[in-house]
């Protein structure tokens, strides 16, 4: 029952699009990252995914518009729906998201894909 | 799949101790709510409860010892654990829990009680 301090854990963050594992809510993880550029387009078959951003600014692209997300907004991307991650410069968020998402989701392994996150 | 800001949506709050829902991901719940005083000892026999600090400052009491939590901070306070939040002045929360968590918990059902949460 210790508290977690986001911008703590984000400066423990090197690398963009390396999700870490800051604290868990039941079957759910709560996990901090930096964004920078694009990510690849992908999908989650089955689970919603939150993302609340801490810094900077997120522009979240799906198949036929995007939606921009400043600090101190929150956007949840439901389970089947197209998306790809975006931030000119470096965007830190906080995502909620159930247990073994993986962030490529249906998209292809890559050197972005991180099977197990790190919690930090 | 738009976005939401948290401090648009806390300022449609009136009350304290009244949570809203303001997002949905999976069977979970993204509330918000304003917290003003001592709420009252309970616990949750089965789900988690996020708390993350928009505005002010949450003293989350156990029966041990008490965490201070800050804007920019949160805390999980696992299942079947007792606890009691508590604000000196206004502090504003964002809550995540699954769906169909009583706020009162397995304490006594008073007018603190919200049985089904307003959508805002």
């Amino acid at each position: 029952m210790e508290k977690v301090s986001i911008a703590d854990k984000l400066a423990l963050i090197d690398k963009p699009w390396t999700p870490k594992i800051v604290g868990e809510v039941d079957d759910f993880d709560v996990k901090l990252a930096w964004l920078e550029g694009d990510f690849i387009w992908h999908s989650h078959a089955d689970e919603d995914e939150l993302f609340l951003v801490i810094e900077g600014t997120l522009r979240m692209d799906f198949r036929d518009r995007q939606v921009t997300v400043e600090k101190g907004e929150f956007i949840v991307v439901p389970h089947g729906v197209e998306h790809r991650p975006h931030a000119d410069g470096r965007c830190g968020v906080l995502l909620f998201e159930r247990k073994g998402l993986l962030n490529t989701g249906d998209g292809p392994t890559s050197e972005l894909t991180v099977e197990s996150p790190e919690r930090i």
